[in-house]
């Protein structure tokens, strides 16, 4: 087969850049930084969002829909929360193309369209939302606002990868408005928990659930929650955020609300998002240098059907028999793809569902059928199997399900190896560039310290985590007092 | 009840934006031309939406996703197609904000931060889409390419109105790659079925197949087919198109393929869409005086559960009781909205969902449940009939049904009594000036003729009806010899 992959070992980001494109799931484009997402990584996104939106409802959430664009003057409003994102956006200046009178054939911007005031292609929404919430929000009877955006997202980003960083992405931003601090807070961990839930169960990835420190904060938090992952390469990978917003944007757009005694307060607030950088952290997470490896809970295809052709007279009884089986997994509720296409040989056929990650591949060949039998091979373990034809659907099911806690344990064993605790700095250096992964140790909890050890090591503190154990020691950099250990590690 | 909309008769203009606004399907931004989908209006496009792209994957289409963002040169390269609609567009020039120099506190764009290309927040994606199929396509083996992306678009529009004509708004487009143009005109008037299937099954609103005239099709299109539709001011709307684009776009982007005897060939092209316009047409076509007027099949919710609560001591037996009716129905596949909030009345409650359009309302008090009834109301006619509570979902469920087809019959009702036969001048103005709707009058053909009808009439040809009846007959405006009646309209 062509589609050649550089190892692991190798290049760890070409062999990323190498399944991205040869398993599918997305293409550069003509416009610098930003991505064409594929059918096939397409559909890897739709099974994750029909996910968490149906997670999202359950928890009482609606979806709307926001503009794309944002005055300039509502960045200034909330100047004091933007100043760490808003910089390095796509602006609109004019709103008109023209031909251009020099040069037959060409357009040049229209410089009588120059709009009055420059919008903003939306890097996250809680300036154009909050602006929008001041005019629905007059009382407690109109809180909680709780409402979801799926949503295209531009970041002008120098250096981009595909998915992991793109100058625009899809994601979801929620942003709900509350009558009380507690009850805010409540939503932003309720969400850190939604996405641990989806991440672990669905993405079959471990998580860690913790709190941000000042630094890393998203600008206008007053605390930001995250859940951190763990690469095959001992990365850390930031995999969603929920934040606790305090009063911040509704002080920014004086949205007040009566409460029952008839006072006005400020309304509190939270946002949290997740994107399509998840598909990157899935690909690094379980991937081998054969192609991907998807969980079956979200991958488009769970169970591809190969036939062996051997001589053109065994094609149709092959094909009948095949077709019968797809139909069987279908209607037990697997995603089930037959491919009969001619024009490629069961070995190339091979080769592209394992690169594309496909959890269980069934071949089945003229000899099989009068033996009543199938090749099962799963894709994690490429363990292959010949089982009998009856009751196949049941045996496959329960094989999706095997792989599904089969990757997950795979990347919880490596992920728990990975978390090092350290007591010393040479400690500390030497973990980080021998063996990667969380470095669990403690820290005097001053923002000079975390930017010292950054500048020393790349390492930033990823979270202090959540029900955290107290325990009395010294910064590992400083030496000073320390009442908990935080994880550190290099990050995407 | 304070949410007073303006009768059609008095303003059918004010009418709509009344019902838009009030009935919570969308409201004003702070972004001129962009409007905010509200959660009410977004659950109507998510069940819109959910129904169209069951039926575009039924026909072997899948999903894909493209930038946002179209390189200037783009349109350079199908100038000649992109005339009709690349002029008014939103276009990135700077890529940063910085803080101004000259008055703390405010943002200027950054002039060091020009784009070297300036980029167009994409009106339609043919351009970024066949710059793309480009390094897709090599041989007929990679063909046909059906692909669809739900996304939003932008078009610079000085007159908007909420979900009819806004600058930015959400649709799909379907872009499809074949090797024959046999097959590709066959996609387009495939799409263009399933589009008139979807509109009048589930949005209950009949429609006209046809063709576009020359000077109406779409720019690069060789046949633009349509759905044509009727509001209630005897208005047209076109409610979805769907284009056989010939090899336009594979030649100004340069895509080839070599067919089975090795011969290099242009790739042959459809494109097709429809959008939240839709939901424009469909307040329009369905509602009244009191309100929103929603299809059963779409409706966000289908059933609203109102209780009369007359003392205290009744309460929580009726809550009971509402809650059972309510899980009942939700049991049976419904859509159904327990409305218990004790903060507003009954009447209050009736004339709001009225205005949202539920369907179905049920209004369940102490003396109903000792009397094992309740009150069913329908939306569209307002008729109530007190009925048992025993099989009551089996009687909602064929009520819903029987208010979908009332609901379309209505329409359909209306749209062919305003399909008016002429054969002068004087009849054809006089319908137009009097009763609207669609005039059936023979044009001799050419777009001169059209332009004048156009200019006298604000008439425009709405379409070709496919399978027309072949009748000889003279030209209305210019008296020449004509072959077969077009349908004209004033349209939104
Ligand atoms: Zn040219
Ligand atoms: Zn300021």
């Amino acid at each position: 087969m062509s589609k050649e992959i550089t190892s692991r070992s190798a290049d760890y980001s070409q062999w990323y850049n190498d399944l991205v494109i040869k398993g599918s799931l997305a293409d550069y484009s003509a416009v610098r930084g930003c991505m064409v997402i594929k059918p096939y990584g397409f559909a890897l996104w739709e099974n994750m969002r029909d996910a968490l939106d149906k997670m999202f409802k359950d928890t009482g959430h609606v979806n709307a829909y926001f503009p794309i664009f944002i005055p300039k003057s509502l960045f200034e409003a909330e100047e004091k929360n933007a100043e760490g994102f808003a910089k390095e956006c796509a602006v609109v200046t004019h709103y008109r193309l023209k031909g251009d009178p020099a040069h037959k054939g060409k357009l040049i911007v229209d410089p009588e369209a120059k709009l009055e005031e420059e919008l903003v292609v939306r890097p996250t929404s809680e300036a154009i939302i909050w602006n929008t919430y001041k005019n629905w929000i007059q009382s407690y009877r109109d809180l909680p606002i709780l409402i979801n955006q799926w949503a295209n997202v531009v970041r002008w980003e120098m250096r981009t990868r595909l998915f992991l960083r793109t100058a625009e992405f899809l994601w979801q931003e929620g942003h709900t408005a509350h009558a009380t601090a507690k009850e805010a807070v409540a939503e932003a961990e309720q969400m850190l928990h939604v996405y641990a839930d989806f991440v672990e169960n669905w993405m079959a990835l471990p998580v860690i659930k913790g709190l941000k420190t000042e630094s890393e904060r998203f600008a206008g938090a007053v605390e930001t929650y995250c859940i951190e992952a763990l690469m095959q390469d001992g990365k850390a990978l930031q995999a969603g955020t929920s934040h606790f917003l305090g009063q911040n944007f509704a002080k920014a757009f004086e949205v007040k609300f009566s409460d029952k005694e008839n006072k006005l307060d400020y309304v509190w607030a939270t946002s949290w998002g997740v994107s399509t950088r998840l598909i990157g952290a899935l690909v690094m997470a379980h991937s081998d240098d054969e192609g991907l490896i998807l969980p079956p809970k979200i991958a488009p295809h769970q169970v591809v059907i190969v036939p062996i052709y051997k001589g053109e007279e065994s094609k149709p009884v092959i094909d009948a028999k095949a077709k019968a089986l797809a139909a069987e997994l279908k209607a037990a509720g697997i995603r089930v793809k037959f491919d009969d296409n001619d024009n490629t040989r069961p070995g190339w056929k091979f080769a592209e569902y394992e690169m594309k990650g496909v959890p269980v591949r069934i071949a089945i060949g003229a000899r099989d059928i009068e033996n009543n039998v199938a090749e099962l091979a799963r894709r994690d373990t490429r363990e292959k199997t010949s089982v009998s034809l009856d009751g196949l659907a049941a045996r496959v099911i329960a094989l999706l399900d095997e792989i599904q806690q089969a990757i997950y344990n795979k990347a919880l064993a490596y992920r728990d190896e990975h978390i090092t605790r350290v007591n010393s700095w040479d400690e500390f250096v030497k973990v980080l560039n021998e063996k990667g992964g969380f470095v669990s140790a403690h820290w005097d909890g001053t923002a000079e310290t975390e930017e010292k050890i950054k500048e020393q090591t790349k390492a930033t503190i990823r979270c202090i985590p959540l029900d955290n154990a107290q325990e009395e020691g010294v910064c590992v950099l400083s030496g000073k007092p320390s009442k908990q250990r935080v994880l550190f590690a290099q990050a995407y």
